[in-house]
């Protein structure tokens, strides 16, 4: 790089620092600099933005790709990935950590544990879950499994954790049973060490997966004059899908044309062609060719009523699908499909906005409008989504 | 989603738990599982990896797109990944915060924090640095800027941080001079306390920025007998640099086709602009039409031998060039351009690869593989890559 900076500290020797204000100021009052930057300006003397401040004469300007009122969109963006990334600091202070054999497997809050703990096993040797203090006595107790009750198999787990889950659903501690099992693990790769009913995972605090696909539409070319020096593809299209009004969680909202938990026994790969075809009608052969993934998000909710906590982490796929297929619904979880530009995605950020898409949902398309180039770095607020798209832990 | 699972909490109660073994195990076995996860499975009884576990009967499997070797290439791109984001735990937690008006600006290593704070000040009045006790007596020392002799504005910081580093200059302690100013800053959007010898940004540990372009060109569609299903592009080239033998910095090594720090003074697509011209011959009107932000990572490396830290934000860009257009070197640091298909990308990760990219593009270059879908989130160690390409801070 050739830098504009090169005779930055000559100037600064010859010509006394105290220069750099007038300079500074020139220059961004001559790029028409908004009126909150100014009176922060005045305020903090020559604090100006990082991103705006100027001290060079070598350098030829351009347009920046900063789009008006992207701001507002940033801070909707910010608004909508907070509803489900939301866990304040001082319960993330307050959580236990839940360990086996030594490995941090859930975060759960203290009033859980004592509720986990008050469980006794049917054969009368006491609690399968116990509070014990690590060998240094200085750290905070942690939750962890009874070998004497449960034993150190995953059979033997799982069965004396079902008996601790059934009795918590007796009295309405754990709800929405769901009779699905879920591993319970401390990476996505490695062996669970038992399984346990989806509806307890965030009594537990323990990892999550789902697979979430963006269903896409690639835009007709617009007619440019025949000029190949443009390649870049004009703005796609995403499918839309509306939840069915007799859905427990979030009825009617509008969601992902395809998304769902990753329950063990399926590759992801295998769990989206699944979904591809149980909620939307595309079958295996174009979603096989077509779907590809493209990262994954990650988030950790907290749930005040409940005293819950959920950790999350989602895998992204992008499935371009063709211009003449239409997705239907097929298991009755979804009413319709619709297809939506980018701008009815950016305007459906506002929290005011008549008929919102479910909150993981929404992360997962800001995801996607960010790495398709939909939003500018040059807006404040981007690094903050960047962050806060992975924000959980992800293993 | 209509789950796998739904039958499996009847599964455990009447067929008892004791049957889950044999069901996956035939499971598995009948997958072709590999030899080392089914010698794991005996270690450790029935710990079956996350994803293969399976415990439903009433599922339909199809194919999952594990890519023969790509094992290898994953724990290839964590080597390349770890070139630059090492900062081992121990060192991590051995930093001193510089700190200035309550706001955490950058991470310095014990040493380097008494050499800063070893330099008088020309005036006589004192260090310029200095460490002090936080108001919680029990915290560590933080390390900032005396206002009785660096003084509270932007100028009198600059002027007096200037001093400090030209001193470590002559000792020897901050090489590599550049004549170029960085604002330090808490965040990219922030306005910056002070500037401060781009030399010296990584003797006080504060944030760095910088854009890296993936040059890429679109394959041609391969005929597929006109079957209008699949949607999908087929795999770009990406263009690569090598850098100019006569380069300070990663000598005749490869690189991106544009890549550079950020300058305070031009806005980041600005910075785009200018580097593609001086470095790649790419015309301003090529660029713009053609380039789109795909998102950032964030690293943070210790160096040993000088006891520095950098912790840096690349904000990440790609570029579809057309076919017709062949970059140039025209300032100099290139020595030549070529392009690499996507086999050649990942071959290049291995350890022992003779031709290896400058590091920082590894990362950057990792980023695209897996956002673009060429790596698969079913083999062990994509989560581990997601997570460790942005595990600096990003502000």
């Amino acid at each position: 790089m050739r830098s504009p900076w090169k005779v930055t500290m000559i100037t600064l020797t010859t010509l006394h620092i105290a220069s750099l204000r007038r300079k500074t100021s020139a220059f961004l009052v001559s790029r028409s600099i908004s009126n909150q930057v100014m009176n922060r300006m005045h305020k903090q003397q020559l604090c100006l933005p990082h991103s705006k401040l100027f001290l060079s004469t070598t350098t030829k300007t351009t347009a920046p790709k900063i789009v008006a009122g992207e701001e507002k969109v940033i801070q909707d963006m910010l608004y909508r990935i907070r509803q489900c990334n939301n866990m304040p600091d001082e319960i993330r202070a307050s959580l236990i950590i839940f360990e086996l054999d030594g490995v941090r497997l859930g975060k759960v809050r203290p009033k859980m544990a004592d509720l986990l703990c008050s469980v006794e096993s049917p054969r009368g040797n006491g609690p399968v879950f116990e509070l014990i203090q690590p060998s240094d006595s200085a750290g905070s107790p942690i939750l962890t499994l009874s070998s004497k009750v449960a034993g150190t198999t995953v059979e033997s787990r799982t069965e004396a954790v079902a008996h601790v889950t059934n009795e918590l659903r007796q009295q309405g501690v754990i709800t929405g049973w769901r009779d699905e099992l879920f591993p319970v693990s401390d990476s996505f790769y490695n062996p669970p060490w038992f399984l346990i009913e989806r509806a307890a995972v965030n009594s537990l605090g323990v990892l999550e997966y789902g697979v979430h696909i963006n269903g896409l539409v690639k835009a007709e070319p617009s007619g440019n004059g025949g000029d190949s020096s443009t390649v870049m593809d004009p703005p796609p299209l995403m499918w839309m899908a509306r939840r069915s009004a007799t859905k427990s969680k979030f009825p009617g909202m509008l969601d992902h044309i395809v998304a769902g938990g990753q329950p063990a026994g399926l590759s992801l790969m295998e769990n989206v062609v699944k979904e591809c075809e149980e909620e939307a009608g595309i079958p295996e052969d174009i979603a096989l060719r077509n779907v590809h993934p493209t990262g994954v998000i990650s988030y950790e909710a907290y749930d005040p009523k409940r005293e819950k906590v959920s950790r999350v982490v989602l895998f992204n796929y992008d499935l371009y699908l063709p211009h003449d297929f239409v997705p239907t619904p097929v298991d009755g979880e979804v009413e319709e499909f619709f297809l939506w530009s980018i701008d009815e995605l950016k305007d459906s950020m506002a929290p005011d906005y008549p008929d919102p898409i479910k909150p993981n949902c929404y992360a997962v398309i800001i995801e996607f409008l960010l790495r398709a180039g939909f939003i500018s770095p040059e807006t404040p607020g981007y690094l903050d989504i960047v962050r806060e798209l992975r924000s959980g832990d992800c293993r």
